[in-house]
């Protein structure tokens, strides 16, 4: 028998739970599958959890020491947040031999490509499954399961807190803000829901997938990200009207040398199957040069779902079959061309909040028309002479930049009594 | 730079054709991925396909003296059937220390334990992605992506041309044989549909699914198994009706030392997302112990989706990060019981076409009471008296076998018109 494969946790939180959950109640699968005994020997945090057997493990206070120190084969970063001591375990761990899996989506944003590199020079591997869609193998079947395709294109919904409320807000006629604090009662969303809602969270997960994807570097691109706070229970109803559910999606997608690259509420086909993907669950859709599309679906996040994701990882690494950790070795990653929100091209939901008076819909139609943009359906109802009534409207597909002269020349109108609001339309 | 990877292709059909061109129009990219050159070296075929460029191979008439003779690390098995020449060439293939990957379901249903020791007596991997659900990478996703779970159950849409069909009479309100003959004229069902329509070809992926789930030797269950030819408009109608959709469903399920292993037609709630699944594409889903459900989606045919997870295969196998077969050595494999079908406990869907007289309701209601069975729903519309009307009902959980007694004692009725119908309703 070969001897045990030795592993750490630093970060004793739900998914570190978890994890030390999962091991110990696997082990004996786990070493069947492996062909060897992987074994917990040490972890780190702040303070114990009391729902954990931690018998028998070495505990260090401080993760940094643990990484540098302990006889690990492999350490398990389970800390969170993307510049600091997260950060400083990974490089140590790394820097010292030791492999290292990773659920931190934020540090691969922004640290991914580095960290690989300092895998590289050491011969260890950097395993992060658990960092984009939870439980789901996508960047599994991206690395390897569907590594014979060219892929163009990456989209999914990445965030289960954001697609729970959306999920809510459709179902049950409710506005934002109503759901997200019964959200924050529940727990299905934080305190400070920022992240969650404002498409930060998906958009470290969308440059993840990129990278995996394109074989380039990861590239955290803060610019084209756009949340859901400003989807109201109006545009739920007249997108529904429409034929469409809105669902936040992240999207990247390849042309040549230049990647798009972006995250933002989207309509999409009420008959698409990713628009019945419904409240925590997460799914990714792939495009590949010979698949054709792929979606996975299942639960993003969660304690036992991401500790599922953490300790495939382990076991690919414990078992010698583990892939570099964007597909390719560092060196051979190329870098692509970041493209501006403003290339996009498609179709434009838009919602206009007006005084109901004669010549508004001419004025409106002027404005697209000026822009180059040209309207597909209008939708108005609910007149009452004098008073605020939305009027919708669905684009032909137009290019981001004449949407956006199109929205310019639209909050000049005298007519208009909020700003103007577009949603994207996805066709997949 | 390591030495290239040699590769022989055997059968040169839909998917052999497929494969030979993957494997010359994304070298590059498999070259870079894989870390060495994936070299085509050898062919076989009864005739060479006239779109293929096979300049600089070496062409076999024979595929047995290819496997055994050719230069090759890896034969790609493509040609099909149990038990003949395909099982042939790959025990040859395995016999002379050559990896082989292979699409071939019915054989691995009959032989896959059996090829699987040869190959592990041998040191060489048997990969056979392309065996279920075309391109979608299940069987990956179940050895190594969810290798942390024990699998609890699998479940799925396994065969697309059933799927088509179904998903056809359901938009189109038409009975089975019309859409059965235009899927044959259309090249969607074989002229002899049998094999796919009477549900033998997702039993032999619904074997294969639960042995790498269960890590159990392979074990075709042909008296599982029923097909879709009964199923007719009006059924299709009184599922949506009752808020359901009908797929033909492979499912395999564990429960202790127990195995569950069937294919059948089942009613699944129309928001189930399998429900959404539609045309000839192909869903799996998988559900462990940590991550829950997880379900892919894709499509499960076809030349260049097929060739996709065959060339996965190659790929793994190349990079020297392959699995055994069914996840763990065959030796390691554990038998399970093979449960009947009589030990199914469900609801269920029941058509009966009755002659509208008084007293059958109350005739039906007391054979289904007698039999232990009891109604959770009725439905007849239609009524005029003295003519065949159907009498829909469904049913609360209850054992296959005491179904089939009521199935018997209604059967037994004047009043009865047709033979009965019944579908199983499965809750996702």
């Amino acid at each position: 028998m070969t001897s045990s494969f030795k592993v750490a946790v630093a970060g004793l939180g739900i998914v570190g739970g978890g994890t030390v959950r999962l091991l110990q109640q696997q082990a004996g699968l786990i070493e069947k599958r492996v062909g060897r005994r992987v074994e917990l020997v040490a972890v780190s945090a702040l303070v114990a959890p009391p729902d954990l057997d931690l018998t028998g493990l070495r505990w260090y206070p401080d993760a940094v020491t643990m990484a540098a120190e302990c006889e690990a084969d492999l350490v398990i970063e389970l800390i969170g947040g993307a510049h600091g001591i997260a950060l400083k375990v990974c490089q140590t761990a790394l820097g010292a031999g030791k492999h290292v899996v990773t659920a931190n989506k934020a540090m691969l944003a922004y640290h991914g490509a580095e960290l690989a590199a300092l895998a590289e020079s050491k011969g260890v591997f950097l395993g992060f499954e658990a960092s984009v869609a939870g439980g789901i193998p996508v960047i599994k079947a991206l690395r390897e399961g569907l590594a014979a395709n060219r892929i163009l294109e990456v989209h999914g919904i990445l965030n289960g807190t954001c697609n729970y409320i959306l999920t809510r807000m459709r179902k049950e006629g409710l506005d934002f803000n109503a759901v997200l604090a019964d959200a924050q009662a529940l727990g299905y969303a934080e305190a400070d829901p920022s992240f969650d809602i404002d498409g930060i969270d998906a958009a470290h997960k969308v440059a993840i997938l990129a990278s995996v994807a394109f074989g380039c570097p990861v590239r955290f691109a803060p610019a084209n990200v756009e949340g859901i706070r400003h989807v109201s229970a109006l545009d739920m109803k007249y997108a529904e009207i429409l034929g469409y559910r809105i669902k936040l999606l992240g999207i990247a997608r390849r042309s040549g040398d230049v990647l798009e690259q972006r995250v933002h509420p989207c309509l999409v086909p009420v008959d698409a199957p990713i628009a019945g993907v419904e409240g925590v669950f997460n799914a990714v859709t792939i495009v590949g040069d010979f698949v054709d599309k792929v979606m996975l679906v299942g639960r993003g996040a969660g304690s036992a779902p991401t500790a599922s994701a953490v300790v495939a990882d382990v076991m690919d690494i414990a078992a010698g079959r583990a892939s570099a950790a964007f597909g390719v070795p560092v060196a051979a990653l190329d870098p692509l061309e970041p493209a501006p929100l403003s290339v996009r091209t498609g179709a434009y939901y838009l919602r206009l909040m007006v005084r109901d008076q004669l010549g508004v819909l001419a004025a409106v139609a002027k404005a697209l028309s000026e822009a180059g943009v040209s309207i597909a359906k209008v939708f108005q109802d609910e007149r009452s002479p004098g008073e605020k009534v939305p009027l919708v409207l669905t684009t032909h597909d137009a290019e981001e930049a004449s949407m956006q002269r199109a929205l310019a020349l639209i909050a000049e109108q005298d007519s208009l009594l909020e700003p103007p609001r577009m949603i994207r339309i996805e066709q997949f």
